[in-house]
C-alpha cells in the first residue's frame, strides 16, 4: 500500500526500542526520530519533553519549516500505552514459491522432503497465475508479520521469479530474489536443462531486476545455487565465476542441513576433482568461488571446526532457521558456537522447511532451540530475548550486506520499522478500549520494559505489528 | 457467555474431526451430531445427503419435532468453507496464577526461576482485586484457545483458589481447581504455616467446591502438592490420607522436572526415611500413597526405566509440558517412550514456565520437541500431527478422569467441541470474503483434509477457534 506521506519528511515520538549489541537492548522513551522523504533517519532526539517540544527541537535543529515543501507531514506518529517501535525484521533465508506448503512435511527430512513435497509445487508455479497468488501471499504475510527485508529463494522458473521481483517493488518490501540453479539430483520435470541454460536463465533474471529497480535500494538479484548436490561441477564453476563477474552480488545457498546431504556431498564433489583443501561441504563452495563475503549459507548446522574456521575467514554469513531446522529433523545449530567464532549470524524463516512466516516465530524458536542445545551440556549455548532480536535485525542486515542502512534507529539509517502495540489490560482484566481481543501479549501494568519485550518475544504474533515502514514508506497497516 | 440456546436440543453439521486412536484422525463430512439440552451427544449421522436431510433424519430417529419443548433450536450450527469441529482441547497443567508471567523467565532454570518470578507472584494474589483480574483473563484466554477442560493450580491462598472456581463455573470451563500445598523451602511469605494448616486450608477449598458444583461435572477440587521438595514427609502423609479418604478425588503434582530438583528429592526423602521402594523420585509419591490411578503427573522427563514401570502399575498419568520444557531449559520429555510403556500422556501449557496459553501451541512444540529426542537417535521418537492432536484430547481427556465424556464425536460422550475456521484464500490471493486478516493459516484450495489439519497445528492461533462449546453450551465466540 503506498503511503500517502510519501515525499514528505515524517516525524515519530514515543518510545523505541533496538538492539545496541548483541545482548543489549536499547530503549528509548519520550524520543523523537525525523525521517528524511528520503527515508532517512536525519535525526534523533532523546529526553525530548513531550511531542509539541520533540517537533520544536527538530525543526529548529534541521531548519525544517511548516510549508509544503520544507515540513513535516501533519501527521506525527507516536506510541500509545504499550508500544514501540523496532526495526523491521530480516529473513535471510526463505523459498516464496513453497508458501503454500507451510506446515505440511508429515515426518519426513530433507531429502525425500525435497521430493515428496518441495519439487512438484515449485514445478507448478511457472503457472503465472498461480505464481501471482502465491507471491502476492507471501509478501502480504510477511510484510504483516514486520519482515521488511527478505531473501527469497524463488524456482528455476525467470518469468514468474521476474514476478516476485515486481511484486516486491511495488508492496515495497525489500528482496533479494534469487532464480534457483539446479541442473542436477532433480526430477526430470523440474531442472536446468544444462549448466548453460541455467547460467543464462540466471543472467536473464539478473538484468530483468537491475532493469526495474536500477538502484537496488529496494530489490537486488542473488545469485542462487540452490545446494550443492543440486548443482553440476561445471554449474558452480559458471556460478563462482559470475560472483567474480559481478563483485557486488549476493550470493545464497545451503550448507550442513542434513547429515545425509553431507554425505551425498562428499561422494558428488571429492576434493581430487574440485581442488578443494578438504572433503567438506563448506570446501566445496569455496572451491567453486562461492565462498565469499556475500555469500548467505542457510543452516549451518553440522559444521565441523575447521569449516567454521573457513566460513570466518571468507567472512561468509549465516542464516540460522530453527523453525525449519526443528520441523524437518535437521538438527540443533550451535549459535553461540558460530558467534563465539566470530561468524555473523541471522534468522531465516526458511518456509516451508519452516512452518511460519514469523521472524518473531523464528527468534522464540532461536531461543529455544538454543536451550536443547544447552541441555546438551553447554548452559552457554542459550540466547536470551535481547540476543534473538539481535539476530532478527541487525545480525541479518549484517547478513543480507543492508548493516550500514537498517537494523537500528541511529542517525544516518534507513527507516525500516514496525510499530508494536502489545495489550493492555484494564482492571476488569479486559483489553482497555478494544472489544475485540487483539493477539496474546496480555501487559498487566506491573512489568517493566525488558519484560514487555520478552513477552512480545514469546506470545506475539502479527496482530501485534500494528504499522510497517520501510525506507520510510508505509508498506502495512493493520485496521 | 451463556448461550441463547441452552436448555434446548442443537444439532451441528457439516465436517468432524477427531482422534479415532493414537495415530489415526477420524473425517466426518455432510455428517450431523445431535447434541441434547443436558450437552449429550444422542445421535451421529454420517453421509447425511445434505442439511436438510440431516435434520431430517435426526429428527426421526429421535422423535424430536419442531416445537419447543422438544425440538431442535432454530439454530444450526453448519461450517462453512475450511471450517470443521474439533473436540475441545485439555490442558492437563497449568498454573492459573503465574498467567501475568507468560514469557518472563530470562535464562533460569527451575529452582531459581520459582524463587525469582514465581513465588513473588503467587503471593500477590492474596489481594482479591489482583486474582479475580488474573483469573478471569486466564480463563477467557484459554476458552478463546478452544480449551474446554483445564487442570489448574491456584495459590496457598484458599479464598482467591475459591474465586478461581467461582470464575470457572460462570465461564463455564470445566476445572480442575487445586489449592497448593507446601509448608517447606519456600520463603517465609509464602508458604503454609504447617502441615496441619495445609491440610486443613485444602479441605477448606474443597468444601467450597463441592458446594458450589455438587455434581462435579464442571468444577472438581484436586489435591496439589506443589511437588515433593516444597512438602514435609507430614505434609505429603496428610495429603496422602487424604487422598484415601477421597478416593474419588485426582491428585496433581510434578516430577522429574529438572535434573537439581531430582537430586534435591533424593536428599531430602531419602528411602529409609520414608519406607519408600527406592530413592526414586517417584517412589516418593508412591510411598506416600500419592501416586494412583487419579494422580497427574506434569513433566516426567528424566525417569528411569523402573520409575515408568511404577508410574504404568500405579496407572498414574503425565502431562506433557513441551513449551515450558524448553523455556526453561528442563529437558526434552520422550513421549514416545512413555506411550511404549503404557503410560497416559496429555498435554499441559504449563503457564508460566511455558509462555503460552495454547494447547495448540503445546502440541505443535509437543511435536518438535519430539524430533529433537530424534536427533539424538531413535527416529520413533517423532510425534506426528495426528499423535499430537490425539495427545491434546483423547490423551488430556484420560489424564484427568474425563474419557468416557469429552475428546471425541462419539455418541453418548458430551460436546465440548471447537468450530475451527481456516483462511480460504481466493484467486487474488486474498481470504475470501474478509477484509481482515484473520489468522495465519492459509488454505490455497489443492490441500487434503489431512493437509488442512496440519497446517492448522503449525500456524493455528486463536484466531481459528471461531467458537467454543462445553457441555453443549456456548462458552466462547469469535465475533
Amino acid at each position: 500500500m503506498a503511503s500517502s506521506l510519501e515525499g514528505t519528511h515524517q516525524l515519530f515520538y514515543g518510545s523505541f526500542i533496538y538492539s545496541k549489541s548483541l545482548d543489549q537492548l536499547e530503549y528509548l522513551h519520550d524520543a523523537a526520530v525525523a525521517v528524511s522523504s528520503a527515508g532517512k533517519i536525519v535525526a534523533v532526539e532523546r529526553e525530548c519533553g513531550g511531542k509539541d517540544k520533540a517537533l520544536e527541537k527538530i525543526s529548529s535543529r534541521l531548519g525544517w519549516g511548516s510549508d509544503a515543501t520544507t515540513g513535516f507531514s501533519k501527521e506525527v506518529y507516536e506510541t500509545g500505552e504499550g508500544q514501540f517501535f523496532f526495526p523491521g525484521f530480516i529473513d535471510t533465508h526463505l523459498h516464496a514459491s513453497q508458501y503454500p506448503n507451510v506446515g505440511i512435511f508429515g515426518k519426513s527430512t530433507l531429502l525425500d522432503w525435497l521430493n515428496t513435497y518441495t519439487f512438484p509445487l515449485e514445478a507448478s508455479l511457472s503457472d503465472p497465475a498461480k505464481a501471482r497468488k502465491v507471491y502476492s501471499r507471501v509478501i502480504r504475510k510477511t510484510l504483516s508479520h514486520g519482515t521488511t527485508c527478505a531473501a527469497y529463494y524463488a524456482t528455476i522458473d525467470v518469468p514468474s521469479t521476474n514476478l516476485l521481483a515486481d511484486l516486491c517493488l511495488a508492496a515495497g518490501q525489500r528482496a533479494l530474489v534469487g532464480r534457483v540453479c539446479m541442473d542436477q539430483l532433480a526430477p526430470s520435470y523440474y531442472v536446468d536443462e544444462s549448466p548453460e541454460a541455467s547460467l543464462s536463465a540466471t543472467r536473464e533474471s539478473i538484468a530483468h531486476i537491475r532493469q526495474i529497480n536500477p538502484e537496488g535500494d529496494i530489490i537486488r538479484p542473488v545469485i542462487t545455487p540452490r545446494f550443492a548436490p543440486a548443482c553440476s561441477a561445471p554449474l558452480l564453476t559458471k556460478l563462482g565465476q559470475l560472483a567474480a563477474e559481478m563483485p557486488g552480488l549476493p550470493i545464497q545457498t545451503h550448507i550442513s542441513e542434513n547429515k545425509g546431504e553431507i554425505e551425498l556431498v562428499k561422494e558428488l564433489f571429492p576434493p581430487e576433482s574440485t581442488g578443494a583443501k578438504d572433503d567438506s561441504y563448506a570446501a566445496v563452495y569455496d572451491a567453486f568461488g562461492l565462498l565469499t563475503d556475500k555469500t548467505i549459507l542457510a543452516h549451518a548446522i553440522h559444521l565441523t571446526e575447521s569449516e567454521a574456521d573457513l566460513i570466518q575467514q571468507r567472512k561468509a554469513k549465516v542464516s540460522h532457521c530453527p523453525c525449519s531446522n526443528s520441523a524437518i529433523t535437521s538438527g540443533a545449530a550451535r549459535v553461540r558456537w558460530l558467534l563465539e567464532r566470530g561468524i555473523v549470524v541471522g534468522l531465516g524463516t526458511d518456509m516451508s522447511g519452516g512452518y511460519s512466516p514469523s521472524v518473531l516465530e523464528a527468534a522464540r524458536l532461536a531461543a529455544l532451540v538454543s536451550r536443547h542445545v544447552a541441555m546438551g551440556g553447554d548452559e552457554t549455548a542459550k540466547l536470551s530475548v535481547e540476543e534473538v532480536l539481535y539476530l532478527a535485525t541487525r545480525g541479518g542486515a549484517e547478513v543480507v550486506g543492508l548493516e550500514d542502512k537498517v537494523g537500528s534507529f541511529e542517525e544516518g539509517m534507513e527507516w525500516d520499522a514496525q510499530l508494536v502495540g502489545l495489550g493492555v489490560l484494564g482492571e476488569d482484566g479486559q483489553v482497555e478500549g478494544q472489544e475485540e481481543e487483539d493477539g496474546n501479549v496480555d501487559v498487566f501494568g506491573w512489568e517493566s520494559w525488558e519484560e514487555k519485550v520478552a513477552k512480545w518475544v514469546y506470545n506475539g504474533d502479527d496482530r501485534n505489528t500494528r504499522a510497517v515502514w520501510v525506507k520510510g514508506r508505509l508498506v502495512h497497516e493493520r485496521k
